[in-house]
């Protein structure tokens, strides 16, 4: 591995603090192939493809267009429409939880997402999460945990709750990245754990970041005060067409689930051939943890190859799927010039 | 008219509150014609069309670019790119200002759109607004106002904001409909006047209320803080993309101007031969002020046309602009019907 680089860890707080950050690469790395290769995110490279680009972005999105997604949505979800409020994103959900009378203080359950951190008033580890519950408060958790995969058991999350209800406390699961199995969400057990509020993704399985929409799913209080922090129109026309057809393709669906374990299956052959070994239960990124984790960013970030590193885990590096094989030979070979 | 109508005002709250309501209006009048004429929103109904609809909505929108589109809003604005922060339409602006660190209380001038009221603590008149001022808080007004369209001066308005500024307070305006006319925004003098925060609406000028894009304008504190609820990806790749490129269209936005007024006189001299009596500063919308103002929105409505009555004035119709020869016939034979 290379031993001087041109980003060290204390110079780019921005690559280590969000994912598909290709300006900042572009900007540090200004010799580097492009166009670049984004493994820095866990969205899906293969997007779902509506079947018309043709949506009416005139006039404003009709109430009962957003209510037959929620339904759509809560049917892919396995809940009751009225348990499901959509929002624009689910990190814009994440901001907004201070706001819908949650108990507090917000504890997040570190290492997580960087949002996470951001809106809790403070962190206490995994290991360390039962025993908060006690304190009551509301405990905020994503499953599969991002960026290591850590996968929690319905058994788990639901004995988690009970524990915060006994404090009168409340839990939130970030659900962003469940959809790669259906066996993950808890959501279809809600109804026994009414201090649980889920948030959901649509972009990150879908492949479609960039229409900023995901879901709330939760109690009647919940959901009302979202809806009401957001108004009658809180995600555009473009994102109520796509992801109602999305959520109802269940062909799709079910043909991305087998295809992202593949890719994810192959994306770790190939780093484990570099020595590299890869771990978590999200087939949409895999977590590499390594001693020279900022020398391998650094390597492949100078062949134009954008991962994500982390702050406060110098030895960890994240791998996104590549989308195809040339993505895949384009990683095998920066990574044998290690 | 007629006398005895389908829909009561008592009855019909939901026509009341918001325009748009064409599914409410479907199952209300099963009979009228159909496809409806949506006459009920402030909407331009000639919207401005890119140059091309393709545009990648897998990655997460690049921070560049939310940037860039930035700089063309505030240079269409008249002021620095620092002092605008993009959301996701000027709606959930509104709803957000509690959380962004506003004197309190949250006081709305009264008659106004639907969500002052609902975000606001109170309201008062727009006569005693001036003398509210002197005791502080945060004075929220639209200019030019909705649905009566009256428009203030930039001196009343600076007058206002240092009588805010006197005791303490401030003034929020929302601009939703300011962009007909360069001359009405107060976006050029914000530098003298801090407390001032001014909203801004992409989708009805432009006439793409479904890309769900607004901007919030203000001092580093506000724009921080409206950062801070919503994260790095405020708004949508269509909106980024839609947007920088119809801000930096001058030819349209002229052109529109113009057509905006020559519509908007061609609808009062309609309802003037049918002895309605339309007025307002703002072209998107005309309003008429009749003792039968209920009936004749259920007489439209019968002939499949949507306009939009209030509550609390059951003497007010509010009328959008038609948006060709046919739509101004359709309208001018259903009043002819009364």
């Amino acid at each position: 591995m290379a031993k001087a680089h041109a980003v060290t860890q204390a110079e780019s707080p921005r690559f280590a603090r969000h994912g598909g950050r290709l300006d900042d690469a572009r900007s540090h790395y200004p010799d580097a192939p492009t166009p670049w290769l984004d493994l820095s995110t866990g969205i899906n490279p293969r997007p779902w493809v509506p079947a018309s680009f043709d949506f009416d972005s005139g006039p404003l999105p009709e109430m009962s267009s957003l209510r037959r997604l929620e339904r759509a949505a809560a049917a892919f979800f396995g809940c009751a429409p009225e348990q499901v409020a959509a929002v624009p994103g689910s990190e814009v959900a994440l901001r907004l939880l201070p706001f819908i009378g949650l108990p507090r203080p917000l504890v997040a359950a570190s290492p997580t997402y960087g949002t996470h951190r951001e809106v809790a008033e403070h962190a206490v580890s995994h290991a360390a999460l039962a025993e908060q519950a006690d304190s009551g408060g509301t405990l905020l958790l994503a499953n599969p945990n991002n960026p290591d995969g850590l996968l929690r058991t319905h058994d788990e999350l639901l004995a988690l709750a009970a524990r915060a209800s006994a404090a009168s406390g409340a839990v939130v699961i970030d659900e962003a990245f469940a959809d790669v199995d259906p066996s993950i969400s808890i959501v279809p057990h809600l109804r026994k754990a009414a201090n649980v509020t889920v948030l959901r993704s649509f972009g990150k399985f879908f492949g479609l970041a960039g229409v900023r929409l995901g879901f709330v799913v939760g109690n009647a209080t919940v959901i009302d005060r979202m809806r009401a922090l957001l108004g009658d129109w809180p995600v555009s026309t473009q994102a109520i067409i796509w992801s109602t057809a999305g959520y109802s393709d269940a062909a799709w669906i079910t043909k991305t689930r087998t295809w992202l374990r593949a890719q994810a299956a192959r994306l770790d052959a190939l780093l484990a051939a570099h020595g590299l070994q890869a771990g978590g239960a999200c087939p949409l990124f895999r977590l590499v943890e390594h001693p020279g984790a900022w020398d391998i960013f650094d390597l492949l970030a100078r062949a134009g190859i954008l991962t994500r590193p982390f702050d406060a885990q110098p030895n960890w590096l994240r791998f996104g799927l590549p989308a195809d094989d040339a993505a895949f030979d384009r990683l095998d070979r920066a990574l044998a010039r290690g």
